[in-house]
């Protein structure tokens, strides 16, 4: 499968000529950002938090304590949606309507469930910090037991999906380009500062490679 | 009123010491940005889509073009959340429990109507532009009737909010300062670069003063 099939839930109603149902593209966009915008129903109305990530195949995980109320609610509803956006730039057009973002989003749907086999949850763990930092596993130590207990990890498996970009120039109307009115782009950026060590770290601790590597390959 | 009232709603449950419900930290929160999460409620489920904002007191402005869905929707349903974020820096524990993020994060809760009043519509669009850059209102041209025609701009009252600030360091167990694993923050910025002049610009027209701001005050 290299695209996902359109429904009513994921078919992109406006600017379809800036859709995708292809696979690879959105977990492209999926694996450029570790922070996913997870909304749930409650009390009738919908809600919506952020909650960091990890992608493995068609698997997204998310965890928290076992008290989470997100989380709960995700696992009675066993469904959810979550949305993906980078921001790349700010289009400045001529005229207030054509003004608009560069961007790169996806939304997901799909089914929940929680993950209890231990060797399950030591995977979808290393997959989310992993997801967050390569090489961050091995630099910290082993979890206890009780840390495991005490965590709640929630797989989603994407069902259907579709991803927005628009990655172009100002585009006005045609008789505005004569307009004495700039026009252009404000290119956006996440970016990564140099990393600060903790007051509290044990002498003689360097930085490790895998930190050194996300900041040169972010900053 | 200097802080909104706390509800079932609105009530932050897990890191009650990071949460806030002082209107002026939750504005100064929705000013620092201008994409927010708006959910709504689709076929029983929950749907979040990211949408640029502006605020003026407790109102927060949205628009799309007439047949947008999820603003109909906002409508039907009369009223909204929206979520903003601002993601600070990764917090690198030396136990994956205690790995983090420093952010800002202000979620509203409110009623929601249309705004038919010429007037209105056309101060809650300048609100709107001012609010993504300042100055730009006057760098384009006027709108024509029948572009405000074809816009719908939707008014949002906040009813209720609240926001959660995490800007501390590394918080590990006690007994863990004292292993051989590096810990601190990589600090995480969202930037602007250089403008890109349109490539169809007029002969002569030079990067306007609001826009060389808005770049050297978030380069």
């Amino acid at each position: 499968m290299k695209e996902y099939s359109k429904s009513k839930l994921n078919r992109v109603k406006r600017g379809q000529n800036r859709a995708t149902y292809d696979i690879e593209k959105i977990n492209t966009i999926l694996d450029a950002g570790f922070i996913g915008y997870v909304s749930y129903v409650y009390q009738g109305g919908a809600i919506t938090l952020p909650m960091a990530y990890g992608r493995k195949d068609n698997k997204i995980y998310l965890h928290g304590s076992q008290a989470n109320r997100m989380l709960l609610a995700l696992l009675e509803a066993k469904e959810m949606s979550m949305t993906v956006m980078h921001l790349d730039a700010l289009v400045l057009a001529r005229s207030g309507l054509h003004h608009s973002v560069n961007y790169r989003s996806a939304t997901l749907f799909g089914s929940v469930k929680k993950i209890t086999n231990p060797e399950e949850k030591d995977a979808a763990l290393f997959c989310f910090m992993e997801h967050m930092m390569k090489g961050r596993w091995d630099g910290i130590r082993t979890m206890h037991q009780e840390e495991l207990d005490r965590t709640m990890v929630v797989e989603m498996t994407i069902e259907t999906a579709s991803a927005k970009i628009r990655d172009v120039g100002v585009a006005d109307e045609p008789e505005d380009y004569n307009l004495d009115f700039w026009a252009g782009l404000v290119p956006i950026k996440q970016i990564a500062l140099p990393p600060i060590s903790d007051e509290n770290l044990k002498e003689g601790i360097e930085i490790p490679q895998h930190v050194t590597n996300y900041y040169n390959q972010n900053k």
